[in-house]
């Protein structure tokens, strides 16, 4: 065993998607152990709100409850003890109470459980931390939405896969990128809003420690269960400002689910927007390029490179938060009152989901605010295959004429030929001996990608009322 | 490269979860080669309600729709020419409607793109089996629902990390799995009433080609494209019965990802009652068993045996649906305006997640509706610690007395003592010298178990009104 | 329930990597069928070939074991009342065995447990599509190799973090192809040589059935146990052609595992090809294509596409294998003696693994024996930055007499103006003032992309020897 | 953005089964920064002893090589804008290096890149942590040959699906988890001694930049490319104790891979004795407990508990460790000479493997060594059902005179008989009115468990030879 504080820093050094981020910091340990003191005062409030807890002790517990007061070292060892954090937390809290009100420290956990205040605390970070990521998102939309807009007519090459398609629009692209932000911001709100339930089981799920502390508090006046129940709870929900479960949900895990598969979503969406960055931002690309500043995107070898580093950031993030996710959801797998384990897995997983989502969607507004887009270039890859892109509109207008399979095998054996001569398109059904007037008399016109892009500008503005 | 048809049955020899269920029925291949023959002709009838497309050709569309009609093989193996089975099933179709009437062979597909077809033809897919699937589980949680209210007051040992912890009763174990079922349904109904979108976006996203043949089919009367857009996809929805996207959703994959994670909480959730049975019909512990009948759970070698098999189903598919769902949610990552390989990916694991998602459902409800739940022994083993389980509340009675700290460390001597010694704890706490006198006075109730299941009653009542 | 036989067809329709396939044939129900057929058959054999069952019997048996006899899907449909296939198959077996030899019926599945037969009936499956795909790994490794030789000297530029960074050589990128080829095939043949076993423990994996049956026939004269153990196992490994397990392995599931680890390095090792493919076939960058050949490629709506489709089917692969993988290895996770469920999640996950890594190899040497090479575009986008891919060599030979970073310093900044004005770097660095003559002497030399291909040609050389 | 040091401490707060391990230390941040700057001062070493580089430069950036005089966190801070934490480190590095000796800094990194660097380092921390966690695991299976050795004759039931399957013995069950741990051991070694290669390839692979600085170091005479690069890899090898790797391996993931797997596999298996482990110990089973000790196992709220707290330590590696893992293979599909986020997916994934597994293997110490074994409970345990367990070995009897089938029957209606009355299964076949003679006489031989545990003596001798 070794103890140097020294070894414990955990600076990011290999997470730089969240390195220095709001969500870090909001998710460390000493945050979390933060949390569960959080939940462990709030409990004693909602108890003394219920007359079965002196108010005097409850302050005293809310007084003491702060982090910095406690050994997070010592506590992260004892909980190899007890498979968990919370019983030597307690201890440990008692005797911090102790040191300033004795009375109050008979107060502590009063009645609960280790799960009761390590979730409650878990749910205290989440929501802590779906403040930021939420804001984040929103942010991130507002700048995609304005470049939708800024760029809804600026013509761009839609590809389909690797390779040209039809024509697009960038904003249509970036609108796109906007609605998925939305959608996840709109999963997390779910979550955020009403999906992070205070636990309140004690011992197996029957509150029963909670109602025999009552009665004894009460000096054997035992209160009615479900009336005691009820109050309790709210009283409890009131305090952290979490919701009210349904039921204990120690092995019901629900809410670890919905939370994680939120993350996952988000993590996984603002992925998408970084592999369409990268795509974009190739060499031979070049249509957009990630904000400049001084040695961002540097490399430690090229002195030419001006690396895609938030979008490489984001995509950290994606290849790892729907792996975590998974194991997140398996632990739904929970069995009897209390998993031996499965409980157990969850808090590391969840803590990497949310900081690195976080990080995420940090990442995500420093790139959506900054991205450079050019639309020369986008004009400039739209042409590279001469016209090419608009072999499927042409197939269209020769079909009442030719019959559809006939036009379309036309245009698989003109586009052939512009590929292997390096000729354009039209230049190439130009020369053909029959083309039907109605596409001959036409045919500049036709091949101008610029005319052939669709419904995008009305999906642009329908997305962006959205 | 094999042909032999005779090899191509997929019986379920190996997925029994799911053999012979509606689910697998609803997603088998002939199943998905409907769907999407259904998607062409809705798309037919739509362009036929806006006047773009004859009404003859869409009834003879409509009417040749049938995947009987079709070389389910031929058109397997020809997908591994352009990486998906639409290219040759549009060809095959084509000359399907063609020997019914050329005509109308000329509208296929018309403007269309293999992923509109397949993406649409997936949400049926998905809308036909969520359909199942939520019938299902809604039974199962009224037979979970019937037995939380007959077993409201059945005393029962709770268990935390695999020992015995608090009592409890199996009402409210039962009323906590049917709180799991609802909340999978609840999580199902979301995206089955609105998360299913038909997909129409064309090439790239931007409707050109459904817009160019309109144009060409109103002889160059071009429609406004946001008005035709709108027409178009309402239009379809409404054939379809589908939900409208906001935008195309080709590389936007928030209808797999949601399908993914709500199905993954269902198996998973399933998966919890499924540990749970078999933890309780162990044959130490004998608290339940699973539904006899001929042969079921019955072994090749011992004749004795009446295995959990209903269960040992329901946690092979638990094992399984959440990795499945993580690739899918992975899927989000889609390059451009069609990855070359995410949107491949997803059909098979989609597939195979709705289908055991469904077995397991069906599984469930076989489970719920069966159950043999055996009162008696729960009782024997609630008092087989010799009610150790109440030494919480032994702990709170002393606490007033002695001191949170000094009565738990008493208690803890205690039990250990009864432990070795074989004594009930009550035996035990009788022989201490100076156990206070209003713990003494009433040690017999004090330490009877029925009297210690706190607010399970309560849970129980709250949890059946939800 | 539904039973329409027409509706369990698996066409591969949604999974087209592996459609038509000798993996799809070796992996299919029948084949799976056969192979426990097989070791049954086989387990006679051994059983008769150490006097313990008689050889007409043993005939009878092997001569029974053909799959076409039994009905497949009243076998899967059974399975749902013991939770797996092989109590119904005994039963159907042995009236099949019964119909030709009433008394050889007698011997079939003799001390046996269903895990014994489907488990080394797995491993019969497992064994031959690792031969298949074992095979296509050799031939796609020879025709990466050939790539790699042909092209030891095809300047082309490196990309890292999707941009250029220093030249290379085509040849180098398809040496380490092979070399990952090589390494899955190393991986895979591991398993295949020796990690494979037959399974043979009896009712909890003590053989208890199998002495007993031996001591039965030997009419009383019970064999030594562990002679009897020895001589058996040796017997059934011989064969079936598999390898001798140290243990029973119910719960022991190494082989599963490791099975599960090198077909996802396999799988995942072909998607990297697949993405360096695409990355190469983009429009844009135009290095490489895929072969050509009738409708290959082919898209439903754009007349000029030439898609990457074998790429797209291996990366669909490489998205699904390592998920399906994972949660093979979390079956090592096997309670008691048997697991209620793990086991049974097995089944299906491994056959997904072993027929889409079966459909990527196979598809592998398609993509290796055609990709088309285009040298001259290699060259040609290796200029496209106008020689910045040298800036770290400008900066080396800088540093002597600037020192390194100032040397580094004055080559990001001329980088930079190269980009802006679009001229040259050599052109940039010739004018600079105070060039140090060993560099402006040389400039033009130095600024050459194929004067910088640093070991590329001498790493080809060893790594084909290798 | 916030830096509060004080915020960034891991303690292990939510990862008890590592928290305090030797293998906690060897991961974190610091040893990561430490096992950075180790492969900078070997590659210096290594160009040194090959002349291209002074050997005091050499020395004095090997005594510069400490990762304390370094900022931790403002490496990762910086590591946001070039997205790792190297092109920092070189800065940072390199001015600690010029303030001893401002001639040798210019030789830090010398012709290197940034991933040479994070990947060699990668390697040094895995290559230190295999020795811990191969070592634990060399412990653990001592223990366990002991257990088994011991216990070689110890009956207990086998349980397969949850129920009572026939006798076995506690000594083949440990046999059985002694395998797994060696079998996890040798993965492992197959890594460690071979498969954790240095990483030399510079920028883009082909080490230009090492050949550069050599030729400018040797003042021109440019050495050969093959031998040099021969060279310098065996040099940097030796230095750093890491093997060759047959080709630049920054886009090639197989080390990276194959420790993922190694790693997967390693928890598993540990997982699989936790599950045992926590099965046997259920209050109502209660075959083994886990070592006691000072508050070991203690609960916050009851206290009678001592739970299996190290098996759900190792449980919560098990349901974690496969996931991260399979992010990892997937990591095997990077695109070009360096991915642009694959890359950066691995580092934080690998670590939590490498500390995951590694605390997991000194937990399983633990628990392997203090393991307590209660022989006497499991031979009640056995004969629990009355001689159920037998019923196989009765119906092997009766087979010759009634028919296999007959006899299974018999059997099968005897054990429901035997269940539903309560009666003794020898009981309930001698009150059978034709039992054969060669059963009937020898009934209650036949029925006792302990004559019936097969080879599992025999298996055991053989597995602890191995």
């Amino acid at each position: 065993m070794t103890d140097s504080p020294h070894d414990l820093t955990d600076a990011g050094l290999l997470s730089p998607v969240r390195a220095g981020t709001a969500a870090e910091a909001a998710t460390g340990d000493r945050a979390w152990l933060q949390a569960m003191l959080d939940a462990e005062a709030a409990l004693a409030r909602a108890q003394a709100s219920l007359g079965t807890l002196p108010k005097e002790a409850a302050e005293a517990i809310t007084g003491a409850a702060d982090a910095d007061r406690l050994d997070l070292r010592a506590l992260a060892l004892a909980a190899r003890r007890t498979a968990n954090p919370v019983v030597g937390l307690v201890k440990a809290f008692t005797a911090e109470v102790a040191r300033r009100d004795p009375v109050a420290a008979e107060y502590v956990h009063r009645g609960s459980t280790s799960q009761d205040v390590l979730d409650t605390g878990t749910m205290l970070v989440a929501s802590r931390v779906l403040r930021i990521v939420r804001d984040d998102l929103t942010r991130t939309a507002r700048a995609l939405g304005e470049l939708a807009a800024r760029h809804r007519d600026t013509l761009a090459v839609g590809r389909t896969l690797a390779l040209h398609a039809v024509p697009t629009t960038f904003g249509l692209r970036a609108a796109g990128w906007r609605a998925l932000v939305l959608d996840a911001e709109a999963r997390l709100a779910r979550v955020h809003e009403g999906g992070l339930p205070v636990s309140l089981g004690g011992a197996a799920g029957t509150l029963a420690g909670y109602l025999e502390y009552a009665a004894v508090d009460a000096e054997g006046r035992r209160p009615e269960a479900g009336t005691y129940l009820d109050q309790l709870v709210d009283a409890y929900a009131a305090e952290t400002g979490l919701a009210r479960p349904v039921l204990p949900w120690h092995a019901l895990r629900t809410p670890i689910a919905d939370l994680a598969s939120a993350l996952a979503f988000t993590a996984g969406a603002l992925g998408k927007i970084a592999v369409d960055v990268q795509s974009l931002a190739r060499t031979e690309v070049g249509e957009v390029a990630e904000p400049a500043g001084e040695g961002q995107g540097s490399s430690s070898a090229m002195p030419h490179k001006r690396n895609p580093v938030l979008a490489t950031l984001l995509r950290s993030a994606a290849l790892q938060v729907p792996a975590l996710s998974a194991a997140l959801t398996q632990c739904l797998v929970s069995e009897d009152e209390r998993s031996a384990g499965a409980w157990h897995a969850e808090w590391q997983l969840l803590r990497e989901c949310l900081r690195l989502t976080g990080g995420a969607a940090h990442t995500a507004v420093e790139l959506a605010e900054g991205l450079e887009v050019r639309g020369e270039r986008m004009r400039t890859n739209v042409e590279l295959t001469g016209s090419q892109v608009v072999s499927e509109r042409v197939a269209a207008r020769l079909a009442p004429a030719l019959g559809r399979t006939r036009a379309k095998a036309l245009l698989t054996e003109a586009a052939r030929t512009a590929e292997t001569t390096g000729r354009p398109l039209a230049e190439v059904l130009a020369g053909l001996p029959d083309l039907p007037d109605e596409v001959a008399g036409d045919l500049a016109a036709l091949c101008d990608p610029a005319n052939y892009t669709g419904a995008a500008a009305a999906l642009v503005d329908r997305a962006l009322r959205s």
